[in-house]
């Protein structure tokens, strides 16, 4: 018990001087021009590449700790790195470098009345910790984001890929020992424990802001307990409506390419809504084209009333839990509404605000729609799988935001960053009447 | 006991109600365009100035309140509310429904290489809480530019302007029922206890973001409690760093314009910083002036002992305490410093990134001192005193941000919303190998 506390002071002393360290690097970091991060993203870069054997050497132990513990084989596929996705993770640090520097783009400006001159100023956040699950290329990723857009990175990885991710971080560090770029401007959060994770929530003034990725129990327990600023990313309840109006063809694929392109992923569609008008035609071509792709429908009682009649095709009954469920999975929740209004309030209801779908020909439904589906990205006659950085020409992406404040849907480089306000002028005086000019 | 409970209940049970009301509100106010909102404003001016009696008996009722519990007249003051008075917040009130909607604004957009029609379109953030002390103003000034902005208000005032408060919403809330703006678009938060502002802190997915304004000790604790996102507001320890190339006549004007000319709010500066290369021809200067404006000087050693010399001045031995207060009042604190560098370590350390001014004539010190110092706002050769959404051209003001994420420094009403993104393809599909046009 006393190991334990000790162990755990220590480990509060060790996040305090990482924190601590990152808030000196991003002072240094943030003024620094595009050249020389550019020079340091290369540098960590041909570091990953020419020290690829420790990479794996250091990913096999968390390969081998995964298949003592049982993980499935598709979990363990996600978490290996071998030769070719070193090179491609390398790749991925050149294409950031390659891409234009957020910090410094002038928002607006203009000369006041009085001849300020009045400038807002992308700059870098500061210190952005990264929390997040699953693959070690994450690592890498977030970091060279970070960097490109002047800020700190305070990596927190999964257990499950420590060994890698320590690797990762000391060859990126290395690299940027010969560089402009401080090398505290990259740093793994110590420990592995759940503490680790409190200590960057309690971390206000050191910390500037949090990104979780992972699952939803992870961002909420985040959101809920964190006192820095968090970017909530990622829980993707995403609907298709198919509209009274709709080319149902059309529908049938746009829905089957939301829900069955990738559907582990966070834009993938987990409910179809279908208007009543329309839904007796529709429902059995949807349903006979979702069992082709292997996907499960949980229907409500009027979807399963039409599934009757569709061979070959079997339909769950739905609970009230389904339609608020991110299945990542080849299921898909269904219900048919009354009017497009109704699939509104339902997606309203059960959404999570990340992408919703519409299929029509009208321009007035289409327009409805956009107008009060209040999510992060709304797609008309396309699949919901296009809300992605990559996709909407970012080049890159940290995350996928799905609150209002700051960001919301895919963020790129320009959402790792804040503004500045700056004013110029010759003495300029504020008094009651107006501006003064002193000495004049 | 039991009735205390009773009561407790009973307000948690009259929070939810409002706020679900406010939810519900926002869903109808968020597509509407710019004309009907404008006539609402337009209507909730028109109503206060005719029953500006029963403002004027209401606020009477405070008046009173507040004189029998002792509060200095200069707040009472503040408090008061006559036949002008209501006339300017109404004034006030046309001048937003004068201003641009942020509303529908494109702030990017582009076709992408696929074909999909892709916008980022300005919305409303949804329900605003505003958690505010002082002047019963304030209730009209958040509650229009929430309107125009398309938000819902959720107020919860001080408890010292309660019956002034309570009348103002009203006849808003009854202006807006002639109008097609939901009057739940303008609610008072029921109750007056610490506990209301606990509901809002606590009513997460009802309402989108909190703005406290007032001061440090409620925005710390709304920063600290809230699980709803909060937008920090207004403390401000401002600095004026007088550079060795300083012109330090224009200095003295600047500084004295930065203290004195309203020392009661958050752009004033409560330090000066000088360097030691100009300290002992500035210093003198500045103390006089400083004291011809009432000002007191809280020095360090070095200001103390370059005031030794000047008649009539006496400085206050500055504590480390001093260079971290924001007085409010004729009271600043003073330190040389050896370099430029010393001067922005010494803000960084102490400051609240609000505003900081360099005086120089050198463009190259301007640009370090620009470059360093991570503040909302640098004034180069200005008064602190221009960093006001008024003096930016903002045309309202709903605060003053200090922290980095959504908005930094004035807010106006574009600062009141969030963005959507919205494709619009033909059958665009996602595939491995790039995108498909569903049935071609």
């Amino acid at each position: 018990m006393a190991d334990s506390k000790r162990a755990e002071a220590r480990e509060a002393d060790d996040f305090l001087r990482v924190a601590r360290a990152g808030k000196a690097a991003a002072a240094l970091l943030a003024p620094l021009p595009r050249a020389p991060k550019d020079a340091a993203l290369r540098a960590i870069a041909d570091a990953l590449v020419s020290r690829t054997d420790e990479i794996v050497a250091a990913n096999e132990k968390d390969v081998a700790r995964a298949r003592e513990a049982g993980v499935a084989e598709a979990m363990i596929d996600r978490l290996r790195l071998d030769a070719g996705r070193v090179e491609k993770i390398a790749e991925a640090v050149r294409q950031v470098a390659d891409l234009p520097d957020p910090v410094g783009e002038v928002v607006r400006g203009s000369t006041l009345p009085n001849g300020l001159e009045l400038r807002q100023i992308r700059v870098p956040i500061g210190v952005v910790g990264m929390i997040y699950e699953g693959r070690p290329n994450v690592t890498v990723d977030a970091a060279a984001l970070c960097l490109k857009s002047g800020n700190v990175a305070l990596l927190r990885g999964s257990s499950s890929a420590y060994e890698s991710n320590t690797v990762l971080t000391a060859i990126m560090r290395d690299a940027l020992d010969g560089t402009e770029v401080p090398k505290d401007a990259v740093q793994l959060v110590p420990g592995v424990t759940r503490d680790s994770v409190k200590h960057l929530m309690r971390a206000r003034g050191l910390v500037d802001v949090l990104i979780p990725r992972g699952g939803a129990s992870l961002i909420n327990s985040v959101v809920e307990e964190s006192i820095v600023p968090v970017i909530e990313t990622g829980v993707g309840n995403c609907h298709v409506y198919v509209d009274a109006e709709a080319d149902l063809d059309l529908a049938v694929e746009i829905l089957v390419n939301s829900k069955a392109q990738r559907p582990s992923v966070c834009n993938a569609a987990e409910t179809f809504l279908v208007h009543e008008a329309v839904a007796e035609e529709f429902v059995p071509k949807a349903l006979r084209a979702l069992a082709e792709a292997g996907v499960t429908v949980h229907g409500d009682p009027r979807i399963v009333e039409l599934a009757r009649g569709v061979d070959g095709v079997t339909v769950v009954e739905a609970t009230e839990d389904d339609f608020r469920t991110e299945y990542l999975s080849y299921d898909i929740a269904a219900a048919v509404v009354g009017s497009l209004d109704d699939a509104v309030a339902h997606i309203r209801a059960y959404g999570s605000a990340h992408t919703d779908a519409i299929v029509t020909r009208s321009v007035g439904n289409a327009r409805r729609f956009v107008a009060t589906v209040d999510s992060a990205a709304i797609a008309v006659n396309a699949s919901t799988r296009f809300t992605d950085g990559g996709e909407f020409g970012f080049g890159a992406e940290i995350g996928i935001s799905t609150q209002k404040l700051h960001a919301r849907g895919p963020m790129g480089l320009a959402e790792l960053t804040s503004t500045k306000w700056v004013y110029t002028g010759e003495g300029h005086l504020r008094t009651a009447s107006g501006t003064v000019i002193a000495g004049r």
